[in-house]
Order: C-alpha cells, then structure tokens, then sequence
C-alpha cells in the first residue's frame, strides 16, 4: 500500500494550529502512516516550534511531489515575507495567511498532488476577504473545488457520527433553512457518504427534530409535520434507511446513537454540543459529499491557550487518521464497483448465452 | 426534623406515570424520607398496579391533612368515574385525568396541605383545555400560584445545573426572545435559588451564547454583542458571578460545566440535549422562582414503554430528593434570614451603645 499524502494547512497563525501539528508528528510512527506536507511559513513554523520546544523536524520541498516518505515536508507559501505572530489575537494578517495556504493546497489537491487535506483552524472572521467570503472552511471548499456537488459536514468521535442540515447561521435564521429538500439532500450525501468513505454497507440514519419535544404533534412548531417528516417518507421510500424525527434530548439522553451509523442534527449546537459533551477531544470534522476529502480536528483556533503549549493534539491526529481511512475506503469502494462482476449464470432459454468468460468488462453493467 | 409531606401528581394516564410512582415507593425506605400523597384515582392505580405486578401499597385519605407517616397515601380526584386507559396513546380523556389531578395537587399547595409537589409527565397536547392554555407544567405553574413571580426551568443531574432563558418554544421564535432584559431577569432568579434552595454561597453561573461559535464576534449573529453581553455585564455589575457568553460545544466537550454552580443556557434542545447526553437517567426538572417547590423526572409519558414494566424510576426518585432537599435547604435560609445575628461590635465613641445584647431581635437590621 502506497501512503497517503496529505496536505496539511497551518490554519491561523496566532493560535494552535503549528503546536497541534508539531505535536501530531513528534510520534515518528505518525510517518509511517502517510507523507505529511504542511502548507505553511518556516519562519511562523520555527517560532512556534520554539515556543512549545518542540523537537519535530521539517523539511522544506518546492511542491507537495517532491515530498519524500518518513519526512515531514512544507511547501513554503509566503517566499521571504515576514508574518506577526501575536498568540491568541485575531489580525488581518493571521487571516491572509490562513487564506493563502488554504488556498495553495486547495491547487495541490485539485493538481493531484497530495491525495487529501487535513486542515488547522482559522478566524472565520479574520479571514474573510475578496476571494473567501464563506462562513467556514466546509462552505469554501464546497464552492472551490465541489464541482457542483453539496457538502455535508459531519462530526464524528468514538461514539457516533454527526452531519448537519445547516452549519454556520445564526440561530435566527435557522428554521427557515430547514426544507424538506435541504433535508432530502443530505440524507441522500450521508447515506452516500457512510457507504463509500466508511465502508458500512446498509447504513441506519437517525434524524432529529428541529423543536423541543420533536413539535409535541404541531403543539410546539410545525417544521416536523411540514418538512422533517415529509423528508425522512421520501428518502425512506427511496431506499435509505432513516428514522425520527427524534427530540435531541431525549435521544441523546437514552443513548438511541449507538443504535445508528449516523445522526441527522438540524443545526450546528443541537448535534455538536451532545457530541463533545460526550466526546472528550477525540473528535473530527469530514466535508463529506465532495470529490475531494476534507478533514479537520473540531476545535477551533483556541486563542486563550495559544504559544502555552498545553494544546492537546488528540483531534488534530484524529483528523488524520480519519483521512487515510476514507481515502483508502473510498479507493477500494471505487475499484469495487468500476467493474462489477459479471452475472454468473446460465441463461435457461439460450444455450450460447451461458457463462461467457470472454466478455470484456466495458460490456458488464452495473 | 419532620417529614416533608409531598404532593404527587399521576400525570398522563396513558404514560409511564404510575409506574414510576410504584417503583420509586417500592422501597419502604422512601417512606422514612417524606410523607408521599399521590394526586389520582385508585381505579387507574390498581390497573396500573396489576399491570406491573407491583407489591407496593397504597391507602386512600380524603385529603393531605389525613396522610400517615409510613405510608403511600392517595387523595382521589376522580369519584366514581371509570377512566380509560390505553397504554401509550395521546387521548383527551387522559389529558382530563392529568390536569384534574394537577388541579387537586395545586390547591393543596396553596392550601398547605402538602409542602412540594413532584409531578409525573403530562401529555402537553392533550391537557390543553379551557383553564390550562400553556405549554407545559412550568408556565401553568408559575400562572397558577407564582404569585407574580417567573419561573425558570431548572435541570439538574450529578453532574451539573442548566437552567433556560427560552423553554417551550418553536425554535423559529428562540431568537427574537433572547433579550437583555429576559436573560437579566434569569440570571436574577438563578442566583437567587442557588443560594437559597441549593445553599451556594457565592455561585457562579455561566451564559451560553445563542449563536454557534458565540457568533463569532457578530459574523454568525449579534445577539451576543446586542443582548447577551450586556446582560452579563450588567448582571455582573449587580453582584452576580456570572460569565460568558460561551459557545454551546465548546463549553460542554472542554468539561467548562465542571466549573460552575450552574449554567444559564439559551433555549431547550440547547441546554437540555448535552445535560442528558451526560447524565444516564438521573436528570430532575426543578420549577424555580416560585414560592411553591416542584420538581418532576426529566423524561416525558414515554408512551412507546408504556404498561411495559421496563421504565426506569431513577429520575423520578432523584426528582423526591430534590424536592425534599430544596424544602429543607430554603427552610434552613429563611430562618437564617429572617434573624440575622446582630452586630456584636464595640462602638469606639459611644461607650454606653457597646454590645447592647439586651435589644429585641425586632430592632436587628440585616
């Protein structure tokens, strides 16, 4: 098995992202795993190796190609320019840097030249400029490199996995967002997802109702009756297996998860805050849905611990780990299924038809 | 000490109700805690019962006054009249049954009769009638005998308090009532009760914020900049330890919760779905605020268990506890408040005034 080469992004400069990626890699067995490429600064690297001690060595190569097995790599973004790292501030300039390393990578990716992309946390704020005027990550990559194809973010940990129907909005703006097709579609990305990036064959989806109490029968919102309901009929009868709408309370609170590949949460608190509360800094962030394959740890840039060295890396590892295994599910889901195996049988009426091993695959039909 | 008489409620008739009654009271020593008078009808008991196979007893007194020490009383509000039951469906004759029940209980309350009131779940569609138009136990309660005062929904396991600023409301109208004024006003009360009925001395409260990632600083939302932070501010300003706004996820997986007397979330599935998600069936909803104490499980009528003799009484059982704790602890506060020791000072100038220990307690200024 060839390793996976995964593209790494330094995220906002003034936060965690350097130490949590310095302490993934300081376990040398990190790099028996897969060929590590940072897109980042080595001088904003090399404060904040310091800053942490750390004794994680990088080598710098001109393109994610030239990246060589058990080393970890950087693709310098920014030539000989000078970047202020101010620990735990937003600033213009963390949010420039931010976005040209993702967007560097984001052309490695799309060239072929790494295989997947893990990246860092940034300012959703600080970054925002001409050419990124999404609310996150998932929103841009989406719109970057998904050719068309939605995105669906979901969280996953040790317990459970969790996508979204609507991801960074206010809560004001929630209830409007959620339509029997915008549900529709990403039950239709999830069941998709679960089957080719996680291997699970006949995947069982759990949806959650948008009101407390799932509505109370109309009695506390309609959103169920109208759309949430009307939604999980349509997929159901379209052969994917979902259930609910379920109250988030309630389920969350019988452990009914564990009875799931897979949870539907309508927005981001209602599926997220049960998550980590359950989690403990195992979780993982997967932009499902698109051509490409996304992951990142679920914490964000952590200004308060920023340059104090007590970040823990566990997500950030996740995240890896999570890419190598939906890149190699998604290759053998892939092959399996470009050639399907020929029906084997005997036709009854035509004895010339039975058995023809001489057939080329481009005749075998799915 | 005397034994805390309770009031009990049978809630919805077509629910698990009874059974958690029966089972919490099968251990006589229950019976040595709290004087226990079940608002109901002993032909709906009895079927119950039977279902079940339940050995616990119960004697029928014409009202709390006649309850006995040592024994499961039950005051029946029901005459003669043949109730219907079927296990698991929303009916309005169920409905009847519980807010007649709830109706006796309340009264007793206001009477005296009783000194709590624990209440099994209610159908919140099906109780809907000329005289009870609210969303659930909570609003009604604080209508019927809060005396002026609000309430403030109150959940509480092992592992932490939330409270609620919005409770049962569809999620389209959560953000037009997160205002200042309403999250002062719950704070107010929060504080007020941990001291009082928790006997926290100088708790502190964290604010969840209404937006995902706290709005980001007004990139997903400014309800935080508009509302919640001047609310904690001004809150703050008046003596109470509060902190935040806080972003629901992160809050609840950094294990944050662990660091306070209570957290102050902003609406239902928000602050109810992480607590229970920790919390494994001990969950107990207390109605603060009020003059009046009532608690009640944090689960619903369960209909989907219904007369199947698998409910799990725990919380119901928590729900006694509480109740009997809070009556104690707030007995304990007003005695200690309504005397407070005099100032047993010297007075420097006046050597006639030193330590007057003659004065009445009538002259003692808090």
């Amino acid at each position: 098995m060839q390793k996976v080469k995964i593209g790494i992004t330094h995220g906002d400069i003034n936060g965690v992202g350097y130490e949590v990626i310095f302490k993934a890699f300081a376990d040398e067995e990190m790099l028996s795993l897969c060929t590590p490429v940072i897109y980042g600064s080595p001088k904003v690297a090399t404060y904040h190796r310091k800053a942490i001690e750390s004794q994680t060595n990088f080598a710098l190569v001109s393109s994610a190609a030239d990246a060589r097995d058990g080393v970890l790599s950087m693709v310098n973004c920014f030539g000989d320019a000078e970047l202020k790292i101010e620990y735990g501030k937003p600033s213009e300039e963390a949010g420039m840097a931010a976005y040209v390393a993702l967007e560097n990578a984001m052309k490695a990716l799309t060239d072929g030249e790494i295989d997947v992309l893990v990246t860092a946390p940034i300012n959703k704020r600080t970054i925002q400029n001409e050419d990124f005027s999404f609310p996150g990550h998932t929103e841009y990559i989406e719109h970057r490199v998904g050719e068309g194809n939605k995105a669906l973010m979901l969280l996953m940990n040790e317990q459970m996995r969790v996508a979204l129907v609507t991801t960074h909005l206010p809560l004001s703006e929630v209830a409007k967002h959620i339509t029997q097709a915008a549900i529709e579609e990403k039950l239709q990305i999830l069941h998709d997802t679960l089957k080719r990036d996680f291997a699970i064959d006949n995947p069982r989806i759990a949806v959650l109702s948008l009101n407390p109490h799932a509505g109370e029968d109309g009695f506390l919102g309609t959103e169920e009756q109208t759309q949430i309901i009307p939604a999980i009929e349509s997929a159901f009868a379209r052969g994917i297996r979902c259930f609910g709408p379920y109250a988030a309370d309630g389920f969350f609170g019988s452990g009914n998860y564990a009875r799931f590949d897979a949870v539907l949460a309508m927005y981001h608190d209602q599926g997220l805050a049960p998550l980590k509360a359950l989690s403990m800094s195992d979780g993982v962030n997967y932009t499902a849905g698109l051509p490409v394959i996304r992951t990142s740890p679920d914490h964000g840039t952590a200004y308060d611990i920023a340059g104090k060295n007590v970040a823990d890396e566990s997500s950030f590892r996740k995240a890896i780990y999570a890419a190598i295994d939906i890149f190699r599910n998604r290759l053998r889901y892939d092959q399996a299924h470009a050639h399907p195996l020929r029906k084997q049988y005997y036709e009854k009426r035509d004895d010339s038809d039975k058995l023809k091993l001489n057939q080329t695959d481009d005749d075998a039909t799915m």
